[in-house]
């Protein structure tokens, strides 16, 4: 709500408003912005007052107004220095026929950086719904204070900062993942493993050295954000493949094998993001024939590994790491800043993996990796691990509740961290609505490659546990079907 | 020496240390094997045991024999999924004529990553000319081990530790980096750098932001053969400049920008790596003269930024940040493994940079941030480099003064941490010689972006105080020259 100041009229409050969320890329280029009549509705102000901080941005640079159109979010970047839109526009015309998606429209208001970057400032008073982390407060542990002290005694220290370290990554962490591994089912000896800056760089080092630009890659739909990003970013060609309740679509898998030929598919097996929706073991051994048979790699993002069920099925158990790439962190779990993920690949790739490590970003810090490999081989790590499942289960037990209460549906059945629910209304929209009440949402559009508008949304079972939230969101909702 | 042992045949012996050598990468994929009477001779057994250990590595599928010519390692890589080096002998098949090298030809005995993993492992019991870094006894301080102790109390630990952390870098080193930019004359804000793992890093993620596969980047030749490396990885056509004791020919320079529009110049200006030149005043205007007419950003790598001389020219200054990158790192004088490096850009140009960094790794760990803000906020880190500095001094006049006995002469004038030496022979093969004694050259070769053969070698000053190197080194060359 937006109140008259001595310091500040009404136009300047609305106009330095949209100005922040134009720069911090919560509305992005593209974006058209309410109509002055809409507008005004929104914020309790007069349409004259609307025109005026209109006025302002487009003094500022900032928006344009095309005619009979509206006002719209102007590209903050040249167009001739952005090559990934250039690609994605031209891709979408010739070739959304085929489904094959080479960018990553920036039309929607909310992009896959904003929100990440929404991830790292949690900040405000509001628990945010569109993270993708636990909130700091579970995570807290003695033991994490007590394995770094045990590897910053002076001698330590010297060890392990003074010279580069090992290319694959700490010896002690990766003989203890590797004895993890094993427990799953995963059979990857230390030296198939190689530690990274978190699961992203894990995925970015797969992607570079199993790619090059021009390259088909198959995603999953609805995916993470990120992801599509990145691989746009790389200049590779986008192929999205429906993620069902058993695994991905694979009919339209062997479909874009005939036409396409990909060279990899990246795929969240266990609760998968947004949907939470774990793969079969049928499924799973038709992804692997299809691989065999058209001679692709599969990498298998398993981020939520700590928090996953039982028994779940992972592609990397079946295959043995042949034509698998496993690929894991710790930031869901323990302590995402330490920024610690890894990889465990086939004996054959893991030379060409790890000459992308080093000319990337040489070795990694090998402190944090050995005070991690301490809290894994206490036990203390599995732990703490059993009790953030069952507080979770707590979470979203509750979450449930207050989403249907709300008059949402559950577009997939909640498991893991997040849920991925019907609003009934354009959650772009609702988006925008919802952070100027303080709350960062995760719509739909940040999954689809295509960034197709979408009545979908993802919450985060451990931040939408207050009714407080529901409430504000069920008015929006109501107000926007009004 | 080999020596016959009860538990290894003289055969099995040698074909081991070929084959060690090999999956070391420090003899790669077309590297041609000594002849079976060269080899005989160095290593002092018969022709009929060379010719058996031959005969276990071809069994092995490591090595080829090509009829009339010898016997050569095998590509362990299929050419089909190693497309840099198809690119490479496409590009230097069409474009030779113009100077322009796409792909860095794998054809040399050491390679670039093997250099590195050198670097990683001074193992054995000889200081190692051939790596980049300062020993780590040089390094130890009492005052990293005091700030780590600072910042991982259990609220510390926790802070720093449980949120992803700020996207640019923590803002403790962020400004200390900026008063120190700001003292050699940098204009840079805390809001205009980014840290990075390591410059590495920031190298990569300023390629990656600036240039899509296929366009042309200006490198330095000779240079620093992993940044030729990792530009190839990407796709990117390298135009070498020649490097001279003012500062990068700038006549090429305008030529390949009438011709090939390069988007970006990569430059070490202060003790460049390996000849130790730093640019002049008048060569830099002239290099920003050309960026701005032909429309193209330069990086100013700033690695041996701690021990250059007082008053150095740094683009960056002239040009106060406008189309210069500076990047920097602590790699070279506090904790190799704490991989903290940084970069600092035009105002434009941060939110693209950050947006490559939170695709490619998210954030970096803060902990180690902050520790390092302390140590150069106390000072304590200048008073280190300052006795480095004049450590170093000695160290360069002793290793130089044996390097001219031993029959070498200087391609540059010695400075800084690198000497770059003339051998009078080629220096791959002495490389080869040299590793049999326990010694890791840094051949030539690695330092031109056609990987030509070449008489010189990079010395490390800190590491070649030793005249016991120095004689097993004139040996060599003597053996050579007979």
């Amino acid at each position: 709500m937006l109140m008259r100041t001595a310091a500040q009229s009404l136009t300047e409050q609305l106009a330095d408003r949209f100005a922040t969320r134009i720069r911090d890329r919560l509305l992005t280029p593209g974006a058209r912005l309410p109509s002055v009549r809409q507008c005004a509705g929104q914020h309790a102000v007069s349409p004259s007052t609307v025109v005026a901080a209109y006025d302002q941005l487009l003094a500022q640079g900032l928006i344009e107004a095309r005619p009979q159109r509206g006002f719209f979010v102007r590209d903050w970047v040249p167009k001739s220095q952005n090559p990934s839109v250039e690609r994605s526009q031209n891709a979408i015309e010739n070739e959304v026929a085929g489904r094959m998606v080479a960018g990553v429209s920036s039309a929607s208001p909310v992009n896959a950086t904003a929100l990440i970057r929404g991830m790292f400032h949690p900040g405000g008073p509001n628990p945010q719904p569109g993270t993708g982390v636990l909130p700091a407060q579970w995570m807290v542990t003695n033991f994490m204070t007590a394995a770094v002290r045990k590897v910053t005694s002076p001698a330590a220290l010297q060890a392990s900062s003074l010279t580069y370290g090992e290319p694959l990554g700490d010896s002690d962490l990766r003989r203890v993942l590797s004895a993890r591994l094993m427990s799953l089912g995963v059979p990857a000896a230390p030296s198939q493993i190689m530690t990274t800056v978190g699961a992203t760089h894990a995925l970015d080092i797969v992607s570079r050295t199993l790619l090059k630009a021009g390259d088909c890659v198959m995603v999953e739909e609805p995916g993470w954000a990120v992801e599509f990003a990145r691989l746009n970013a790389l200049g590779m060609r986008i192929l999205p493949v429906p993620r069902g309740p058993a695994g991905p679509d694979i009919e339209v898998m062997a479909r874009y094998c005939e036409v396409h030929a990909p060279k990899l598919f990246v795929s969240v097996s266990v609760l998968h993001n947004p949907t939470g929706h774990s793969l079969t073991p049928g499924h799973a051994h038709r992804v692997l024939q299809l691989a065999q048979t058209h001679d692709f790699h599969v990498v298998e993002d398993d981020t939520y590994s700590h928090i996953a069920p039982e028994h779940a099925t992972r592609m990397s158990v079946l295959d043995g790491l042949q034509r698998t790439i496993y690929v894991s962190g710790f930031a869901k779990i323990l302590a995402p800043n330490w920024r610690i993920g890894y990889l465990a690949a086939p004996p054959d790739l893991v030379e060409r993996l790890l000459d992308t490590k080093l000319l990337a970003t040489l070795t990694t810090p090998s402190l944090l990796e050995k005070a991690l490999a301490y809290c894994i081989e206490q036990g203390q790590l599995r732990r703490h691990a059993e009790r953030i499942r069952s507080r979770l289960d707590g979470a979203r037990a509750r979450s449930v509740k207050l989403a249907l209460q709300a008059g949402c549906t559950f577009a997939a059945e909640p498991a893991g961290l997040f849920g991925w629910v019907d609003t009934g209304v354009d959650t772009d929209q609702l988006a925008q609505r919802m952070l100027d009440a303080g709350y960062l949402l995760a719509p739909g559009a940040l999954f689809h490659a295509t960034r197709a508008p979408s009545t979908r949304m993802r919450i985060n079972f451990a931040t939408t546990q207050e009714a407080a939230f529901w409430a504000v969101l069920a008015r929006q909702i109501e107000a926007m079907q009004r």
